[in-house]
Order: structure tokens, then C-alpha cells, then sequence
């Protein structure tokens, strides 16, 4: 029996690829509007432009599936993951990154059937580097195949997590107290690239041995969660239970070891989830 | 009159391209050895053999010159800024970066004369960026013109800094207190890339607004001080004072309004001098 979903991978690699263009193209163009006027509206406006662009040339060859995007959610379309081919889509992961020109920038696509991730893709456009894994099938940059670093010792990691101001005092605290924690291990080094995706591809290919976060999107995850496990890493929710793609949080590492003490270290905090109203 | 020095910086150029080369290939050939030996020592033997290089180059030309390395100076030898000619070098910086094939390394070199910069270069050599500036004479990435953002409110900026383990808990309290300052004004964000000279670099071509630290070194320093002043860029003491190249600690922003209000925000932590004994 032929993959009945490989086609829409191939697909899905063609129209990031184009996205990535789009990006590149809003990044040099447009830099000395966005030194001058508001970043944010610019970064919306492209934002916006690159996610219609990918959902309407994946509706033109496949209108019976379903969409979860970060900037049609923000315009007010649900987030809840059904049994329908669904693709999550974030159409620049890494939007500070992406106002400052900071090189870490994606597109990222991840596709679930029957709620279960079937493929994903990470294109970090800046990096031309093109991440991509169906499940079962190994995962790849630029067709190259890569694995997690198979690191078990946290001492001799590299901890990728990223750090932003919460309005909620508590939040806060705890956010940094978790970096104090992973410090105090000690580890071999923190580092905060600011595009999650970007992330869970840097410990896919063995660049970094794990990453943690609250806070995140399911659309930040998708595409990153097939590379991170079809190369050989572990994913798993911050508590230590199974990862939950709508829960807002992860821990990703290139072994059981490290996320299991990763899960022991940091402190959770509220952070909501994408298929409730809540937050 | 012809200018002085314009030939050490083309010949700077040329043996830091070298040892770019000589640092990639042992990222790819190496890596194997890396995963099942001790990093340190593979990290401590490519260093060491980076900076033979460069300072065999350099010497063969100009023997009446003096050296500041990193790998030098942990085998005993001074670090004194003098008023000779002066090559301030670094043959990896961001060895940690190194060891996980994560992807800021580069090669720095700063050249002194009567204690003044009078170029410098940094080549990240993963990304295949040179960086060079000479004294009076811009900036410029791979040949290009590069300015800092130009950016005034720290509100709308990304900011640079290193977290690392600090064995004295109010050393390490107070550089996690900085990060929280920062965090809390708020910024646009707060990334860590794990390579000081590249720090500098990205802050000079405009992808972030500034970077502080301390407890780096003067090798750290010496190549991209002179890349991001090229660029347009301030660089002072984190005291709000001059910048003091033997210091083991600076701020550096697209702006001085933003420098300051930096040295506004952090609290100092003592971090000795590169060219005192104590620490």
C-alpha cells in the first residue's frame, strides 16, 4: 500500500519553501520600513500574507482538510485538534527574531491525522536549512539524514530554553527560577535562540541535547515535534507525563534521561491551553 | 601617507579564513571522536592548534610583534597590553558552541597599537560571515557596508547576554538579577547565542541592539570592539564609563542611549582584571 500521505509532505515541503522566499524577500525589501515604522504591523502584515499563501495553495489541492494557523486563530478561528487531516501552521516562527533580522526565522508545518502527527516540516529560512521527517521514516536537513546527539549525561548538555517577561509576577519568578535550576546542575551552557521550532531542530540534528519551554503554541510545535522524534529524541510534557500538543508546554531532549531530569528541575506554571478559552 | 597597517589587517583577514577552515573541518571530522571522548580535551587540542597557526603566520611576517592569546596565556604566558604592535587573538570563541557543533564559532582577532584598536576581525566560521573593521574606516560583513540598527528605545530592542554557572552564589545572583532587569523593562527580547565575538558582530550589523557581560575576556573582546565601533556602535564600561579592554567587562548598543540606560540596569559583579593576577 503506497503512503497515503507522502504526497501531502512533498507538497507541504514545495509551499514552505516558497513561504521561506516570501520571508527572505519581506527581510530585505522591506528592512529600512521596519527601522522606521512600527515593526509589529509590518511583522503582522507578513505574517499574515505568508499564511494565507500557505493555506490557500494546500485548500487548492486538498479542500476537505482542516487548518489551525497562528494568525487565523488570532483572527478568531478555533484551535481545537480533531480527528481530521489537520495542518498546524506557524507562518514565521520567531517573529522578534524576524523584526531584529536575528538569523534563527522558520516556517513551520506540522500535519496530524486522527490527532496523531503524521509529518512535519521546519524551514529555517535565513539559515536555508530545510528540516523535515514523516513519522516513521527517519528525519532529514536538506535531505541529509540527522540524529539527537544521544547525550545522557545533563551535565555535559546544551539546554536550549527561551526567556520572556510575564506579566504575572509568579509566572515570572518561576520562569527564571527554572533557569537558576538548570544553571546550578550544572550544565555546559544555556542558550536562548528565540525561534522554538529553530530549537527543537538544534536538538534534532545534535547542535543542542534538549529544550524546554511554557507558553508555547501547538503551531510552534508541530512541524518540530515530528523532526525532534523521527530523529531519534525524546518528547514529553513538563510534568514528565506524555506530551500533549494543544497543552502550551514540552520538554524535548536526546534522551529519556535528560528530559526526565529536565521534568524533575523546573517548576510548572499556568500557561493555559490552545483549545480552551482560558489562559 | 600610505596606511601603516592596512597589510597586517590583509594578512589578518587571510589566516583567520585559514583557521576557519582548519576549525570546520574539525567539526565534521572529528565529531565522531567528540561524542565518545572527552569534548574538553578535543576542544583544548583544536584551540591550541588554531591559535599555533595564526601566531606562526603572523610572527613569520612580523617578528618584532606581540601576542595576547587565549591559549597562551592559560600556558603561563602575559596578558599585558603594551604600546607594541599587538595581535589580541582568540582561536575559537564560543568553545562550548564548538564542542556541540552549535552553530556561532568564530575565530577573533584584534590588532593594538600603543593600546589603541586599530583593526579587527571575526570570522564566524560556521555561518561563513568575516566581519572586519578598520580604524576609521567602517565595517563591513563578507565586503558589505554594516551599520548598528541605529535604535534609541530600549523598549523596542533585543538584547544580547551570556548566562553562565557562577560558583560564587552573589556572582551568580546578581547576573541572574541583571537578566530579570532587563527582561522587566520590558525588551523586545533576550537572546543568548553563546559566542561573545559573534554577540558583538550580530549587535553591529544591526540584528540586535546591544550586548553586555562580564567576565569575558580581553581576546573576546579585541575583534569585535573594533567591528561594532566601525558599525556606528557604542561600547562603554558596564560601570557607565569608558571602555577598558582589560576590564573583563562591557556594554556595547546601537545607541548611547540605550548603553547607558543598560549600565542603568545591571548591578557590577567582580570579575578581576585580564592583566592583574587576581581574579
Amino acid at each position: 500500500m503506497s503512503d497515503p500521505w507522502q504526497e501531502c509532505m512533498d507538497h507541504c515541503v514545495e509551499v514552505a519553501k516558497e513561504a521561506g522566499k516570501v520571508i527572505r524577500e519581506a527581510l530585505t525589501k522591506d528592512i529600512a520600513v521596519m527601522q522606521k515604522s512600527s515593526p509589529v504591523d509590518l511583522v503582522t502584515e507578513t505574517d499574515q500574507r505568508v499564511e494565507r499563501l500557505i493555506i490557500a495553495s494546500i485548500k487548492e489541492k486538498y479542500p476537505a482538510h482542516s487548518f489551525i494557523g497562528e494568525e487565523s486563530v488570532a483572527a478568531g478561528a478555533p484551535s481545537v485538534l480533531t480527528d481530521d487531516p489537520t495542518w498546524i501552521i506557524d507562518p514565521i516562527d520567531g517573529t522578534t527574531n524576524f523584526v531584529h533580522r536575528f538569523p534563527f526565522v522558520s516556517v513551520s508545518i506540522g500535519f496530524t491525522v486522527k490527532k496523531e502527527i503524521e509529518f512535519g516540516i521546519v524551514y529555517s529560512c535565513i539559515e536555508d536549512k530545510m528540516y523535515t521527517a514523516r513519522k516513521g521514516k527517519g528525519a532529514f536537513c536538506n535531505g541529509d539524514p540527522i540524529k539527537v546527539s544521544g547525550q545522557e549525561d545533563i551535565s555535559q548538555s546544551m539546554v536550549l530554553t527561551e526567556m520572556n517577561f510575564h506579566k504575572d509576577p509568579e509566572c515570572f519568578k518561576t520562569m527564571l527560577a527554572n533557569v537558576k535550576s538548570i544553571l546550578t546542575i550544572p550544565v555546559h551552557g544555556v542558550r536562548s535562540p528565540g525561534s522554538a521550532a529553530v530549537n527543537m531542530c538544534l536538538v534534532a540534528c545534535g547542535s543542542a541535547d534538549a529544550f524546554y519551554h511554557m507558553g508555547i503554541h501547538c503551531w510552534d510545535m508541530a512541524g518540530g515535534a515530528a523532526v525532534v522524534t523521527e530523529a531519534g529524541g525524546v518528547i514529553m510534557d513538563v510534568s514528565g507525563g506524555p506530551f500533549d500538543l494543544m497543552s502550551r508546554r514540552l520538554i524535548i531532549a536526546s534522551s529519556r534521561a535528560i528530559a526526565e531530569r529536565i521534568a524533575k528541575e523546573i517548576t510548572e506554571f499556568h500557561v493555559g491551553r490552545d483549545d480552551t478559552d482560558g489562559e
